[in-house]
């Protein structure tokens, strides 16, 4: 292993916004401290992304298709299924996340998880900590991006009271105003399903769940209003049963979560009444709306992973 | 999960120094955050913990035999292996280690690993980083303690310049003048093989190791001087023989590491002349001198298994 070595700081597939600002921020943590570190990305930078990186007026990372011989720092993931697939051939020096932990290695490294709502909350933590390093205004502006996109401004689950006073140190650097304001239109941009084929809104983000011999599927799509859902419901359920009977899903669900109203509407198909009995509530032409449902992982997932175990 | 349960602190099996000052200093630290915070331990206490132990009039953490439901962070491990074997029934809600990782979730947890000579060493810097948080004479003393039997006095190989630097720190609150005597001294205390079975030296700290087919088997004691090693060597190899016959081993071996000397003297008994090939040294009836070999895992280990790769 060379000591000086470059670093290469990269977030999971299919970046979101803290996948992309936290490696960012974090190159320019360790270059002051010497290091020669270079933030990359692992897939195309989204709409959410593309807004903040033209707010702040800073230049995507460049993609890093080959991982392999090189030393990388894995930011807002640890497990192996969310990094490129060559992973194995680079040699990983460090993690900073803030997920599980399903992770392996041969040597000591630096590892570093903590139960909070953004791993750029991590990374700032660490520029306020540290009174060697300078925090400027760009980089304190992507940071409190990261944190507003994935505690969807606060209002996540996964939330804590320590992003809320992170972010608002952060904003009083980046001389953002208004947090709420300025979250919200971070979030319209991607929230808009103009232009989305009812297959790019299912599959944008979407988990598959084995339970014993039931397999679902869940897409989740962020919007600011339930409208452009509503118009387009019928072709998403066709969409939805399509897929259910392509790759043989005993339930494909879309989740539209509402990021002002913080309810969800939920459409879906399913081979036998499973959401009527795991939510206790009667859904109406494949659709079901969740007051105050927001987060998949922790309120949408645990009824159904109930209901699957009892069998 | 309640969100006040108490929490424990708990070591490795077969705990070190480290493996008990760690939990007992951190549960200190939690403790004045106003956490429910107890030290524990999963073995016995060696006579060089304990020579600590008494040296700073602190008493023992309790044996933890029933992990069932309890709420823990692992402190110097965190491969299961490692753990007590109903680990499982165990709620693990942290780890604060300084080793190779080997770890699954189900959520996220805080994970703190560094490449660093101890885990007293990050402990010890979570107070030095925390101004609200007192670190008292003995606390301070377990810490040092635990950094000087990990990193062997600052001999081994993985002890970095960070584990001196808080040391030194630490001896001054603790009010140790020399560092290296009181080092030593500490040392001495696990270091004598006196009253000790040739069967406890082999085992008391053994690890097998496999590469293929070709099984290894290799304990490791600290010493001070090689002449009570030297008096036991004819019994000592005979034992090693015993036990490479009955479990079916190609190699066992002693390693006695003479920690004034930072020399060991390895004694074994092979199948077929493994020792000479990967030391590229002819060893004599069955032991050879090592110059500068102190780690088992950075110096002995790797031409073996260079060796046995080559198969």
């Amino acid at each position: 292993m060379e000591k000086n070595k470059r670093i290469y700081l990269i977030g999971h597939k299919q970046p979101d916004t803290d996948s992309i600002c936290a490696p960012i921020a974090y190159a320019n943590y360790l270059k002051q401290k010497g290091k020669d570190a270079v933030p990359v990305r692992s897939g195309d930078i989204n709409s959410e992304t593309k807004y903040v990186l033209d707010y702040f007026k800073v230049e995507a990372p460049e993609l890093l298709i080959d991982m392999a011989g090189k030393k990388l720092i894995l930011l807002d993931h640890n497990e192996k299924a969310q990094s490129p697939d060559n992973i194995d051939e680079a040699e990983i020096v460090g993690v900073i996340d803030h997920h599980k932990i399903d992770f392996k290695s041969v040597n000591p490294i630096y590892f570093h998880n903590e139960v909070i709502g953004s791993t750029s909350t991590i990374i700032a933590k660490k520029y306020f900590n540290n009174k060697d390093v300078d925090l400027d205004k760009k980089t304190a502006g992507l940071l409190l991006s990261g944190i507003l996109s994935d505690t969807v401004i606060f209002k996540s689950p996964t939330s804590t009271n320590e992003d809320k006073e992170i972010a608002e140190k952060l904003a009083e650097i980046a001389g953002i105003k208004n947090i709420q304001d300025f979250g919200i239109e971070m979030k319209k941009s991607k929230a808009s399903l103009k232009g989305l084929r009812t297959e790019q809104i299912i599959l944008s983000d979407f988990k598959v769940f084995e339970f014993g011999k039931i397999k679902i599927g869940g897409g989740q799509v962020e919007v600011v209003g339930l409208d452009e859902v509503n118009e387009k419901k019928q072709e998403l359920i066709e969409k939805l049963k399509e897929i259910a009977q392509k790759e043989n899903y005993d339930l494909v669900m879309l989740v539209a979560t509402d990021i002002i109203k913080q309810d969800s509407l939920m459409l879906f198909f399913e081979k036998d009444n499973y959401i009527e009995k795991a939510f206790n509530k009667k859904p109406e032409n494949n659709t079901l709306y969740l007051k105050g449902v927001m987060s998949r992982k922790k309120q949408i997932m645990p009824p159904l992973a109930k209901l699957f175990s009892k069998k």
